[in-house]
């Protein structure tokens, strides 16, 4: 390995020889002395280069003074030199002064987006425009959420999954299905983990994780949907209600967002200008008939032919949520069954109403969550009574037939999360590389 | 959430009230005293029930004697009793002197498996064979194998990434490759996240790592193939040779089986009768060519119609290097060029030779690790030179015609590792679910 030191860990080194590499981020070649602002994954740092002259103070074309003088912005360099500490360099108070200057590779004199480039033209030049800090930190920031969530979990003594993405047969429904040729026959990619994570529970795996892809032919251009996509998911058993549920996902939320805020929270602030906010648990609360009384009396119905809430009325809801109760986060519960999947446990009181709910974060569904029907007698009849073939999921209530405990879970959207807690208008600013129906490269 | 107990936990209560759920492993239903084992995801306990006689000395048909003697192997249920210790009972030395008994799921009365089973037929009632518990720990292992190398990454400042499975064109080949109808054109599915890792070089992340599934459409039907598996895949910068990837994979290594041996060592033995071996750092190296030579005075000529090393030859440098060394892990370094993909780099001082290297573990190869050729020039004669069509390559050059730094890195399969951590002889044992050209379900 080179012994680069990186460059955010130049402030706190004294005077003298260092050696950093990065990328080239900008190049002012003056006539008495040249400045090279070096950019690494940490920071970035101003190199100097004062030029020599000969007797007649006629500039000399010597090394590294050609070499930066040739220099592209973008190109990747490893560089000598002392260390200098000086109160009156605006970035970050240091300088290096240069001794040499090793090119690793040149980038061509193109810069193809700039920062005020649409999002569809950024999204070609993905690996250009994540060199930029705000859009690097996004990832670091993801790393720590989803370690903090593994890390809630293993705690916890959760087994962590890798469900399969190639199935024999539909999972939850005929639409939005990709399909391939396999070999003699066909194969359909994953739309969720749910059964692969129900089946984790009649194995009597108790507790269980899983991220991972999953994906929707949905043909859809917002700026919340996906064709693939990092799903966080959990099923665990034993538990009396979706409320069991409920109360791990907050705590594991509480968890992410902290860790999050102790490792990136100045940073954030500076490239964001966001306090990040560390939720209070528990989290509001509101079964979703009221949710929609109280945002009927804000002033908006929500006009749908089904009985689900609509955007606008997620926004209302969160937005008085916020004015009562201060919080960015609300449950809404009770989902009508009409509006839920066959797998979803019904009320025994009220069977026209699921044990299920609905987690919303500033203004935005990140999460369905709900209690499963274990007793596979009425799960059938339910998966009847929504048209499905039962021929189709005969692998599915074998899962239930020969024993399974009572259960429940969630899946979570994990850059729709990034997305909320970083304020960003759309799904393809906090995905790695994005895919929709009109974009699979790069 | 039910207050239940998990059984690993009963034997540091004291004698009293406690609360046990889990399925049920056995029935002995005697006519003065009933006994079931009852198993959760930590562990197994021997509940029992006293019948209960009418003055005339006969059995009475009470509750919960009644659902005892209807209890089917594999029900799920919840029992509350009390917790005794006993030094008689074989079992952990406890036991539940029941009072109450809930059936949640009742199992049909059939047992499609036993543990002498063929494989295939297990795998067909894989939720069932997941409740034998040596099967089960294959997974918490697993679990605490990966939760390590994210915690020894992380701590090292790496970026998870996940990159996707969806591909506009194909990657590495065209061969095994799976393909779709994807809207109005066609989408390949990810055979490894090789081109998205080294795009976060080009983007400047410094060093990543991505854990998640890759596809290959392979008709092969032996016990270390599989068409669907989890890769563990990681990708660093400014490093100055393959030996940079190599000595961070024996560390990334090391913390994860001492991870391993620490939380399960125990258990590993008592089930598998295995003791594991911490590897020591650093790992045997050895040239693939030196390691040929060492194989055939072994009495092994290779006999292969390329330069690559096989099977028999990968245990024969195995066994060499544990008599030799002691060591269960060798490096062979320096793999020729005829058998290596275009981005690896090559020898500065023998084109014939790639800066790379297999892990062998235990006698089977689970890394393909090295530097890649990271100048543009270079990298495309490479790609011509092997036939690839550099149309098809355009967005891959791309990333590096803009600046790239000297990086490498590796591609581990999750399965394989623990295949042979724990001794097994097939991946389907160690896979949550195996996909394999005639296995797509359950």
């Amino acid at each position: 390995m080179t012994d680069r030191v990186l460059i955010k860990d130049l402030p706190a080194l004294a005077d003298g020889p260092v050696s950093v590499s990065g990328w080239v981020e900008t190049v002012r070649d003056q006539k008495k002395v040249q400045f090279v602002v070096l950019r690494d994954e940490s920071g970035a740092v101003q190199l100097v280069n004062p030029r020599n002259s000969d007797d007649q103070g006629v500039v000399i074309a010597d090394q590294p003074a050609t070499t930066i003088s040739a220099l592209t912005q973008g190109s990747f360099v490893s560089v000598t030199g002392r260390l200098k500490h000086d109160e009156r360099v605006k970035l970050g108070g240091i300088e290096v002064k240069l001794e040499t200057l090793t090119v690793a590779s040149t980038a061509i004199a193109e810069t193809p987006i700039a920062v005020d480039s649409g999002i569809d033209k950024r999204m070609d030049w993905r690996f250009l425009d994540l060199r930029v800090p705000r859009n690097a930190l996004i990832f670091r920031i993801q790393t720590t959420l989803e370690h903090a969530f593994r890390t809630y979990w293993i705690d916890n003594d959760y087994i962590e999954i890798h469900t399969p993405k190639l199935m024999g047969s539909p999972s939850e429904s005929n639409a939005e299905l990709f399909k391939l040729d396999y070999f003699d026959t066909t194969a359909y990619l994953a739309q969720s983990p749910q059964f692969f994570k129900q089946m984790a529970q009649a194995a009597g795996f108790g507790k269980v994780f899983d991220i991972g892809p999953v994906f929707r032919a949905d043909p859809s251009f917002t700026s919340r949907h996906a064709t693939e996509f990092t799903g966080v998911d959990t099923e665990i058993s034993w538990i009396d209600s979706h409320e069991d549920v409920m109360h791990m996902q907050e705590e594991l939320l509480a968890a992410g967002i902290a860790a999050v805020k102790e490792k990136h929270g100045e940073q954030i602030k500076a490239l964001f200008d966001i306090d990040v906010v560390v939720p209070t648990v528990p989290f509001p609360r509101i079964p979703l008939l009221e949710a929609k009384r109280i945002v009927a009396e804000r002033g908006h119905i929500v006009d749908r032919n089904d009985d689900d809430m609509d955007p606008e009325g997620e926004r209302q809801i969160a937005a008085y949520v916020e004015e009562t109760y201060g919080h960015e986060f609300v449950f809404l519960t009770d989902y009508p069954t009409s509006i839920r999947p066959f797998y979803h446990m019904r009320s025994d009181e009220d069977p026209t109403i699921t044990k299920s709910y609905d987690l919303i974060f500033r203004g935005t569904e990140i999460t369905t969550g709900a209690q499963r029907e274990h007793r596979v007698d009425v799960l059938e009849a339910q998966a009847i009574e929504k048209g499905l073939d039962p021929e189709e999921l005969a692998y599915y209530f074998d899962f239930f037939r020969y024993g399974m405990p009572p259960h429940g879970g969630f899946g979570m959207g994990l850059a729709r999360v990034l997305m909320l807690l970083l304020h960003q208008g759309n799904l393809r600013e906090v995905t790695y590389l994005f895919r929709g129906p009109t974009r699979l490269t790069p």
